[in-house]
């Protein structure tokens, strides 16, 4: 693998062995690399949880961090993505972790770059590392893909980590079902209230609202009546279900406040988690290299 | 030692004991510590040398440092600082380091948090590192505290130093006085002439004019020459005595740029001193986890 | 070599030196230096290239560096920059990488600072390990200087690569042109017309239009047209002639972009050379600590 852009081009196969390598290195398994890799990560939008988890991980599998400040680089001087990732490679990069505003902002990378890159969130295209955590913490829990319900709820159309689970997690065999707000559905078939959902998912997973990509103002207490996990909801949940969300939460809005810890949340163990199915992202492209 | 967050905590002994630990490692002590700790530094002030100084501690004894952004944070989407410290603990670090706008800012970081937090600043709170490296400035000079005199001179209500300084000079048996125009001595009991400050001085302590905190314009000269160190002060000290400051310093303000480095100041000592204390900090707080 | 100021102090032989030792760099020698040293970056101006470069060298020859965020020091505060680089002396940097607006802002180092300072730019004056890793490329392609004829392009008054360029080739026997609309040729005589460049040149070194330093509206398909290398142009170079650019480039303005990494360009060859010059630079700077 040279690059990891899209939960599109992943294979069920490359899932899995992304999947059982990351439960190894939560075992306590060592890096299986020859040689310390530099890399770099350039993020171009606020992140606090996928920056610091890869720059965890790159130091726990050896590699060496060269910072990158994108608000601060050559691109203000109106250099292309492109000449970026190619003076990084001069310099000796063997790999890139990107997130951007816009949606595959990759394209312009796929010829003439020889450094590997990682899709780190691409507008409101993809979010693979998230999705292969998301994943990870599903099979966790369960053991198994096939025959599970999980509903995915709130800010669909805007949303990467949306888009990326439901391909592969229906590649997977599992029954992907979508709750929210009708102007908020994009192009997926959605269901617009509760109705049955509680009593057959086995995952509800709540989507942050973007406030940040919407102009409308928004209730967050009407948000949090119709479409968030009030507290009488969660009751109403499969025993063995679990809630996750991708975070940053907004306490109150997608998600009653005093439910963000509680037993079925697996929200901070999806955190947890990210950090070795990182670990395992990164020794896959690198070993090759 | 868990978390140090304000000089209120500590006791004396666990001041002199920081203070004698921080001198073995300015004598080239080696730290015991049995594995690497990750730290990271969370500055949403900005900062040279509290920054740059636990940046330079960390890697002393041994921590690796995962990147922070503050300004690019997920907190920019509303993200608590709870949730943002909670989810660098299930990253996987072992401590922060945390200067933030808002007095008590840690209050929400007592409950259900196991990483170490480290107040390197709180609004107009406690600096508490910065204190502890200027009792290891006053120490290291006179090898003791009992029966000093130490003066605090300038914009004492804003000043987190002058508090965090003031409460463990006290209870270390020093005698405080405080210096400043009457509108800035907040609930202190303050002098507002230097008649026989210079006299009975052992240290004079100066604090930044906090510009940034104050709306009124400000004469730099009146107030140099009513309350700044200026060059025909500095002549009364007392033959032993000498200047401190926090700084940064505003020059020909708070103290007569010629003095700055000159043979009683100890401006630029309590900067290298500082590494060290933190140094101490960090061990004594790590070693425990 | 205590510190590296600018090409105006550096004799033939001392640029011979780090030329040599990047080659063996480049050749996997490995770097002679008994201890790990201490270094920061401070770039007050944005810059890809440039700082990772350092950051890559600072690695690849075994410093620590201690990160310093320049949009959000105590200079914010009014530190100045004496007060700021004296501060990370105190702290135990062995050297400081530094970027400003201010032409010559070191002269104000020069004096009471044991720190080692590398100038990665100043205003419009110097840009020595730029012009040094200029000098390493046209060596590595010709094996000499003396008898070549270099020309220059571009916006050449504010050009600091211009000036270090200029000052140290003509130094090493190197015949140096300068081509740029009138306006642009400052305080250097310079042609206005390609006439007779393109038949003499064994180097075009192009520089890139600096738009942020530039009040007047400009045509990028006029200047493109006049002074820019076009595909035509290209053509008509000599045999073994070869393309320079600093970058980051605007592509179809200075360079046709299809020419950006045609055979002859050596325009990311340069930023690959760049790191092992700036290994010369630091060891060569950091052995005499």
């Amino acid at each position: 693998m040279k690059n990891l852009l899209s939960m599109e081009y992943l294979t069920n196969d490359e899932i899995m062995s992304i999947i059982e390598r990351a439960r190894e290195f939560e075992q306590g398994a060592e890096p299986k690399l020859d040689r310390s890799h530099y890399v770099a990560n350039l993020f171009f939008e606020p992140s606090t949880r996928t920056k610091t988890s890869f720059e965890m991980a790159e130091r726990k599998i050896g590699c060496t961090v060269i910072p990158f400040e994108a608000g601060f680089s050559s691109m203000l001087k109106g250099e292309t993505l492109y000449d970026t990732v190619k003076t990084l490679e001069m310099i000796g990069l063997d790999a890139v972790v990107i997130r951007a505003k816009e949606d595959e902002y990759y394209r312009e990378l796929l010829e003439g770059i020889n450094v590997s890159v990682i899709n780190a969130g691409d507008g409101t295209g993809q979010h693979p590392s998230q999705s292969l955590l998301d994943l990870y913490t599903i099979y966790k829990e369960f053991e198994r893909f096939d025959g599970l319900t999980v509903t995915i709820v709130g800010d669909i159309a805007h949303s990467r980590v949306a888009k990326s689970d439901a391909i592969a997690l229906r590649r997977l065999g599992v029954n992907v079902n979508f709750l929210c707000p009708p102007e908020w559905a994009g192009n997926f078939e959605a269901q617009y209230s509760w109705d049955g959902i509680l009593e057959e998912s086995d995952v509800i997973m709540l989507l942050r609202i973007q406030h940040e990509r919407h102009d409308v103002p928004f209730s967050k207490e009407l948000y949090h009546q119709q479409y968030g996990l009030t507290v009488e909801r969660e009751k109403q949940m499969k025993e063995h279900a679990i809630i996750m969300h991708p975070a940053p939460v907004n306490r109150d809005v997608e998600i009653a406040s005093e439910l963000v810890e509680c037993k079925r949340s697996r929200i901070f163990h999806q955190i947890h988690n990210g950090v070795f199915v990182r670990m395992a992202i990164l020794e896959t492209i690198l070993k090759e290299r």
